[in-house]
């Protein structure tokens, strides 16, 4: 499986830091001698560009915005006092209303104990959170229930998935507590589920404000609405907190609290690995070995896909949170000079040993164009083994298959970095995550794309919009006429916009097939001469 | 958005069915005029092989296997009359054994009706069954409860996620059947899983053979253990069932009719795609036309991520599912004349508008390595919508989603293709899957490549079984030297392994970290020195 030479190169190539209780074994990277030499001057660059990010230049120059994730576990590194005094008091708000609704200080509107919180927000207002409740969750006094609340989760704007989740939560309304959670306070997924969750409550005689908090920037139109009905409480984020990188603001650590999660460990862990991986020393500074990697295996091997193996359930979602972290952070049309590169780098995977039964099958046969990101947690958090053979547990599968997966991707000539964590807590998830955030941002970096705004998601809102304006025009037309039947193409004639033909016979069949909009058909003789009416 | 020749484009390239309740829109494909006719001859010849490979032929020369998932649901087809018969008997055992158990009929050893099943299975043994629970889940009597059994996975060796299953579990022991699947009878993971819910049953003082069943191929060693312990019923499947096709064999049909989902229909919505995607007149087959947009797009664009968005949040683990169908049939090396190809084709995507929020950002400007297939439900299943806006509910907002994503990329000169279910119900799932699994057997047979094979997964259990071995060698040797200290580099020399010393050290290091196996360790000067003992 290996050869001596290997075992030199492998402690050549593996990064440890006991404190963070993380490593990297970069020795499956097949980078020239002298690479290092070869991109030490765009890495000092770039690691330059990163010291005067973290002190507050404009580092989103597009939207003028300063970048500042760093300064949420490190408030003295903020550029003004406010800054950094507003994102002490708000950790402290955290604590003491987490405190308060875990000691019942706090209750319901009715008296009740919060047992759940059900969270309302997508993308990066999502993510983290999901990701922190899967993979730190702590197991509570009765079996079957974590510690503290329980942690439901609307992320879209699916009335069939808000059903479900609502209809979980059904027995437990009284003692829930919603947490909306909109950065700029107008995400219409978000607005859409709160105006949903709102409704139910109302309709059931709940006071939805008085369990409801909001997480959001200050004087947004959620914040309004929010201090209008008096909701419980408000808790802030900043225009220099990105969505995918707000895991460390009020956005994470508000339920991470709420489910006994330790977040000052975990800020701690973000912190102490801000610190290792600000280092100039490149063998010293994991972040920046990473991006070295990335940098080699993307941009000179023209490896685009990325794929995330964590050989641990609870690490499923990571996944999930990287894909955003990362594609949303590199794919751009143009880098910083302005010229068009179409930059990025995808991001899939479940869990291990689990996807060897799926898709390991094309890594290792299949089209070489990808790298593998396997995440091990060296340590079982059982205690009581169970052997399933003489001398082997599953957890020692777990590690084997791992290394054989590692073994067959190297025999077969395809990459791999392997990640270490010593344990899974609320530290080394600090860690991780952070590690992450600054190698995105040191990859970026070297490519020179700017990793902190996101252009292109407008374009798809926009058609939303457009679609339901003309879903509106649409049914005002029919109402006027009512009783008139009308064919997409004639439709669109009327209203003056052949050239949306094709929106307006989608439109009609959705409007047609969901009753509530009363629009009733008359058969065509094909698709579509189909004739609709109200 | 779209111009009157997108009208006459969009009508050309809409194939629809309503006997199966199924659309597919491939007018974003910039395919060029006379692309069917230039594929016509090598469609024609593998349509022919689709019809011989039905038929009974070996499909699968390197394991000289049939082909047979089609004749799960059209037992007729089947090439003799055993086969025919023991399909059909299976399905009826399968309605028997799922009524006598909802009924009451069937109950545990302690007297209980069943009212959870624990399923422990991995790859194809699991997504299928995955996918269908969550798509199809029944809205129960009591909120919060699905009908019928509620559902619970066990799909890898990780012994953290394996508590955190039967810590959910812990009070319902009693009235959980354990339903235990693997084709061959001998995949680990499974086997592990299986060893430790038995203990954990007896540890309880339950008779876990009493409760449990197996779903494997008659004679394997699972099927040998189910007999001799007298497990609570037995289930076959056969080795011309693949597993990733396997869902409409007892591996889907068992666990879908315990939660009350209609099997015949599930059944009938797979046969009846089947009678129409066996058609050779491409434009009247789905199967074929998406074979061919993806032959264009892969073949003659090099868009090898294949991205799918799902508008529907019961039909996020699709890409899973599909990831392991697409990616296990088509990543191979060599294709059927022997020649080194590296096929492949990578799957990817959660749900939209979710993902809009996440990576869409890249797809919109980064690389344009990928296509996305959107997939939609038309019909929200919820009665009493809520109006979030004036005329405007968040179904409609879905599909605004949709639709302004697809404008999106097309305006990008992003591939797209979608398919649309009429709803979301048994019949359609049936229809859904028969199409995945019709288009990629169609797709292989363009690009011939074996898509019934995975010779790749091999590797890497090897590479796990030596892991395996290895330790148990570095435990005996360990445990004779009482009290002695080594390094790994000194352990892998005394046994003669000097080649192995990376996998020592590691070894050694996952055994002292998980300390049942009670190896110590003596700190060295530096993180390589250190010397292990019992």
């Amino acid at each position: 499986m290996s050869n001596s030479n290997n075992w030199e190169r492998y402690k050549n190539c593996l990064y440890t830091n006991e404190t963070l209780g993380l490593a990297l074994d970069y020795s499956q990277i097949a980078f020239p001698e002298g690479y290092f030499q070869e991109m030490a001057s765009l890495m000092a660059e770039t690691m330059q560009m990163m010291e005067e990010l973290e002190k507050g230049t404009i580092a989103n120059p597009d939207e003028k915005r300063m970048v500042g994730h760093y300064w949420l576990r490190e408030a003295t590194l903020a550029p003004n006092k406010e800054i950094e005094a507003e994102i002490r008091q708000t950790i402290e708000k955290i604590q003491e209303f987490g405190q308060a609704v875990k000691s019942g200080k706090i209750l319901s509107p009715t008296g009740e104990r919060f047992s759940r919180f059900l969270l309302i927000g997508i993308g990066g207002s999502a993510l983290g959170p999901q990701l922190i409740s899967d993979a730190l969750m702590i197991k509570g006094k009765e079996p079957g229930k974590s510690a503290g609340l329980q942690a439901y989760f609307l992320d879209n704007t699916d009335p069939d998935g808000i059903d479900r989740v609502l209809d979980q939560l059904a027995d437990y309304l009284a003692e829930t507590l919603v947490i909306v959670i909109s950065k700029s306070g107008g995400t219409i997924e978000t607005r859409n589920g709160m105006l949903e969750v709102q409704s139910y409550f109302t309709a059931r005689g709940l006071d939805f404000a008085g369990q409801t908090v909001a997480i959001t920037t200050k004087g947004s139109k959620l914040d309004l609405q929010a201090e209008k009905e008096k909701w419980l409480a408000r808790f802030y984020i900043w225009d220099w907190v990105g969505g995918r990188t707000s895991v460390t603001s009020a956005v994470g650590l508000l339920p991470a609290i709420l489910q006994e999660i330790e977040i000052m460990a975990f800020l701690q862990g973000a912190r102490d690995c801000d610190v290792v991986t600000r280092s100039a020393k490149i063998r010293e500074n994991p972040a920046a070995l990473m991006a070295l990697m990335w940098y080699f295996l993307v941009q000179k091997e023209s490896k685009r896909n990325m794929v995330i193996l964590p050989y641990r359930d609870s690490l499923q979602l990571l996944s999930r949170y990287l894909q955003q972290l990362v594609m949303e952070s590199l794919g751009k049309e143009k880098n910083l000079e302005d010229k068009i590169v179409h930059e990025g780098l995808t991001v899939f995977g479940n869990k291990g040993s689990t996807d060897q039964h799926a898709y390991v099958q094309q890594l290792l046969d299949g089209t070489n164009d990808f790298y593998a990101l396997l995440v091990e947690v060296k340590q079982d958090q059982r205690a009581h083994p169970v052997f399933v053979e003489k001398d082997v547990t599953s957890g020692d599968y777990l590690k084997a298959f791992l290394e054989g997966t590692r073994a067959a991707l190297s025999r077969k000539g395809r990459a791999s970095l392997t990640l270490s964590l010593q344990e899974l807590t609320s530290y080394t998830m600090g860690v991780l995550l952070a590690l992450f955030e600054r190698t995105v941002s040191i990859y970026a970096g070297l490519i020179k794309v700017n990793a902190y705004h996101q252009p292109g998601v407008e374009l798809g809102k926009k058609g939303a919009n457009h679609y339901i304006a003309l879903q509106r025009q649409v049914l005002e037309f029919l109402r006027e006429r009512k009783g008139a039947a009308y064919t997409a193409e004639k439709l669109a004639e009327e209203l003056g916009q052949p050239e949306e033909t094709e929106l307006i016979f989608k439109l009609l069949e959705h409007l047609y097939l969901n009753k509530y909009h009363k629009v009733k058909k008359e058969k065509g003789q094909d698709l579509f001469s189909g004739k609709y009416f109200i």
